[in-house]
């Protein structure tokens, strides 16, 4: 996630978010420079206002040492990462904050704080990654999910890690998103879950349990993506060859599959959480400056699509 | 099962039957008057050849005191239920005879000589049963099934169920059967397996493991066959309120539907069944003559599919 190569699909969502108020947005313990430096260009971008959550004398250190113009953000004051990840995820709460931004304390840390039951950010719906890929042989965007958070996910819990993609690829300006449910094949078989899991979803789709794709699987990653693939194993499937979301069946086959896009597809990856109250910005040290703002972008959008949704409820 | 009420569907059925050749069909044990009756009958209708398989002398006595006319039907000597089932499957894997049909022996005792494991009929199917019936209030022929011989099937036996189901759906006259696969309700949960069963039959017609109907499910019984009970939950489906076939979770459920559709609601019911070598005729004590006859008639438009599969194949 080092090469600043890419093939513009992450500058079509920049181009969606010129038009749109930046987002304030709470991050939590920014102590070293590129957790800093992302936050600030991110304000700098118009995509979020920041508002710097951690101990203060620390973050305007290394803000002196590497050149870092802080100007007239807004600063909290908070002794240690613990305390930083609960005063950001207060700020949301109260209203402050539409966003949270991962400075750089651990992700356990923050998530934490988002999970804990009585000041938390929980919903009815359960917590969810998604990598936004801009896979260079893939003419859009893909959406990635889970390959960070859930480890074995329930059928319960695949019906909200696909509602939170599905949410989010809206938000991203996409029509009707299309799902295809990845499985190591692309029939039903008893003995494989992940292929029963996906006929569930689909049937789901169809009841409405599941709402605003087309949701089609089990489909195996070749017929997935590739429509002709699809073809001679005689699939009829308008996901296949199509699909702006994979939805992975376990985190081992979902890490193996985000690694294997960026290392060997020179795909650039941005990650974001969803099924909180607010999106949350999860980047880690290794991004490049490209998928730090992607993932602002991502979450921004996430978060007026939230606004609207507000609005009208 | 003992009314001659009916509103002509079964009639639809021997119309069909008229062009055709009568199917030679072993018949075991027929050794009472219904049950004698009902292949002589069948013989004089043109549906079957009965070749007569049993103690004869008894045979003849059962004939004799009912005024059963046997003219030149053939009669193969066995001298007990058990033995006359054997013979009786034997003859279908000598060619002899297309169709078997229950005499007055027991179920078990028939189906036990039909699985034996060197000199039974079995195919690559599972053997299930199907209850064709005529419910005055439904539009047309009602295939329900699995209601007498699979208690709780697995995901793997639904499948020969339903396929069995629709073979025999076209083998009568349907182009494409549709198929409602039933449960409690008519979305997906995860704590009910006929919902997550219902799902993957679904998937698995998509993907071709299931072929040559129209699947959908879960589906209640309310929306399952009637289109405005359907259209009030919001379901879109090309089977709700038109299926030819209704897949029950289990036997228990399957045996409440069938006996209430006979009872409650007039309905004449025949069996037949499948996943065998050749179909098996089942009828029991309590039929009507209408019911037989149907039996008969549902077997022999069977066999002659099968009959051009296998010139075809």
């Amino acid at each position: 996630m080092t090469r600043e190569t890419g093939t513009g699909k992450y500058e079509q969502l920049l181009a969606r978010c010129r038009s749109l108020d930046p987002v304030p947005t709470a991050v939590a313990h920014p102590c070293d420079a590129s957790a800093l430096a992302g936050a600030i260009e991110a304000g700098a971008k118009g995509l979020i206002t920041p508002i710097l959550v951690g101990p203060s004398e620390k973050i305007r250190d290394v803000a002196k040492q590497h050149g870092i113009e802080l100007g007239k953000v807004r600063l909290i004051d908070a002794p240690h990462s613990h305390a930083a990840a609960a005063k950001a995820v207060e700020l949301v709460r109260l209203g402050e904050a539409e966003l949270l931004m991962k400075g750089s304390l651990h992700t356990d840390e923050l998530l934490g704080a988002v999970v804990a039951r009585e000041a938390g950010l929980r919903t009815g719906r359960r917590i969810s990654h998604v990598f936004i890929m801009d896979v260079p042989t893939y003419h859009k965007v893909l959406i990635v999910t889970d390959a960070a958070i859930n480890i074995a996910p329930t059928l319960e819990d695949k019906v909200d890690i696909c509602q939170n993609a599905i949410d989010l690829a809206i938000a991203l300006g996409v029509a009707t998103p299309k799902v295809a449910i990845l499985a190591a094949v692309e029939t039903v078989n008893s003995k494989m879950t992940a292929t029963i899991d996906a006929a569930a979803l689909c049937k789901m789709s169809d009841r409405g349990q599941i709402t605003g794709a087309l949701v089609d699987g089990p489909l195996a990653f070749d017929n997935a993506i590739n429509r002709d693939a699809a073809a001679v194993k005689g699939i009829r499937s308008a996901v296949a060859g199509d699909p702006d979301i994979l939805l992975v069946p376990d985190l081992e086959a979902g890490n193996i599959l985000a690694k294997l896009l960026t290392f060997l597809a020179n795909a650039d990856s941005a990650g974001v959480v969803l099924g909180a109250r607010v999106p949350i910005i999860l980047t880690s040290r290794a991004d490049s400056v490209r998928s730090r703002i992607a993932s602002a972008a991502v979450a921004m959008l996430a978060a007026h699509a939230r606004r609207q949704l507000k609005a009208t409820a």
